[in-house]
């Protein structure tokens, strides 16, 4: 489908989406920019991209280009991407915040050349090595402000989500945020603060290893997660994901309060409403 | 190896462990004792169990009884059952908490026919159709006041465990409780927190339902475990459960604080903290 595209961003969601395009035959040659050397060497070893080029080169050469990076650099560089790229060309992004970034280049003479995307998928590693075939397979995808990119550039956008095994969910980006402060960003956020819990009180670490069984692990992985690409998203979505912190605290002091009181009856309505969450969750 | 074992609670972790015991040709025949009586013909049906018997008729019948019903209930079934063994009898519980347990059962004078274990592993899931096959394997379990066991019973016990696939660990009944609170307990508090968090804010359940990503549905998974099982657990370990309350919203106060006054140097401490759980966990 693509003759060349360029992958910003190596990494998890970068290179898991350049290993999609090449096991569904989607591209030729896929290019790699990266800030590290390191990483770009690891990607291209590993089979995830063909060539290593800065981003100014890559761009030239590209069908599309894919950013897949922390979503603050992701501002600035998707600027330079959109000074360059000609009206043939297309560029989408992965990050895990919209609002920022769509309201960054909506004034920008290229804007219709670029599709606002958020794969809803990921894992607590990171860099070229925590990239997997399938990835995104059974996800959901969210496309914002559809209606302000190239209709072309966004069927071709949809059928490669699609092809990769995506179902496609359209948001206003203000929205998207919201609901990511829900379903994303407070989980990580509880799991690195139960982690520096745990480091901060229980000193025998040879306990925590020895016991952890399947609960505290699965609550606490993702405080594995990189700090340089969660740290900006948690401040790009700032006003949400302390409205969704406030609650969260406000949650667990009612627990503390039932315990403190030893207010049985109330612990138990706390938990039964909280096993709601079977309805939802698959 | 046995002729007859008696599990109370024929649940998740009763019914794992009787299938444990049966797939290792451990046992002639497993009795279950169970409050409800749709439990006990659901673990029938499903081969868990062999018989349904009332406690009294299934103790007399029993080399060993293995006790797995909710942490309160376990005191006074715990008593009628040793008020019946013989020398010749065992007991053992699966309780998520031992110093209770044990400090319950310290004078009784059929003590030493007990033995108190916490197998760690769980599910969120309860009832017969949560017990499964290997449920065990490559877990720890946590055996305390080893000494206060007659030797023969507590080698049999830690035989059973061993031929299950688990590795030992020996504890204080106290430390136990300690350890449990920071690497269990607190993350089952967390999760039912979260999950009302969620359910108070987010009143959009289709983008829950469309949108959560591997990192939501793993963090508040335990949010659908019974309420019946963990309201006791909280209880009974009440203290060492504030403590770490206390700690995990202090933690969360402070990713509150860097939002709020936008400190992302703090905010990017915090999260590398939080990674060395890296080094812990496998």
């Amino acid at each position: 489908m693509f003759n060349t595209v360029t992958v910003v961003g190596v990494g998890l969601i970068g290179g898991s989406f350049s290993l999609g395009l090449k096991d569904h035959a989607m591209v030729k040659k896929v290019i790699g920019v990266s800030r590290s050397g390191t990483s770009a060497l690891k990607a291209l070893e590993l089979g995830i991209i063909d060539e290593v080029l800065p981003l100014e080169e890559a761009v030239k050469q590209s069908d599309l280009i894919y950013v897949a990076i922390p979503v603050d650099v992701t501002l600035p560089v998707m600027k330079t991407i959109l000074d360059l790229v000609t009206s043939k060309q297309i560029v989408a992004d992965a990050g895990s915040t919209k609002y920022a970034l769509c309201k960054f280049v909506s004034d920008h003479p290229n804007r219709n050349r670029f599709v606002a995307t958020h794969p809803m998928w990921g894992t607590e590693y990171s860099g070229p090595e925590a990239a997997v075939h399938d990835a995104f397979k059974g996800r959901s995808c969210v496309i914002c402000e559809r209606e302000k990119s190239d209709p072309e550039a966004l069927a071709l956008i949809e059928n490669i989500y699609t092809i990769l095994g995506m179902s496609l969910v359209n948001m206003e980006a203000e929205s998207h945020d919201v609901h990511a402060a829900y379903v994303s960003h407070i989980s990580h956020i509880t799991s690195f603060a139960l982690a520096n819990t745990v480091l901060e009180k229980e000193k025998e670490e040879d306990a925590i290893f020895e016991l952890a069984g399947g609960g505290f692990e699965s609550t606490v992985r993702l405080a594995k997660s990189s700090p340089a690409m969660w740290g900006p998203i948690f401040m790009q979505n700032r006003d949400n994901v302390l409205d969704v912190l406030n609650e969260h605290i406000t949650q667990l002091r009612k627990f503390k309060s039932c315990l403190e009181k030893e207010n049985y009856d109330y612990l138990l309505q706390l938990m039964e409403n909280a096993n709601k969450i079977r309805r939802i969750l698959k």
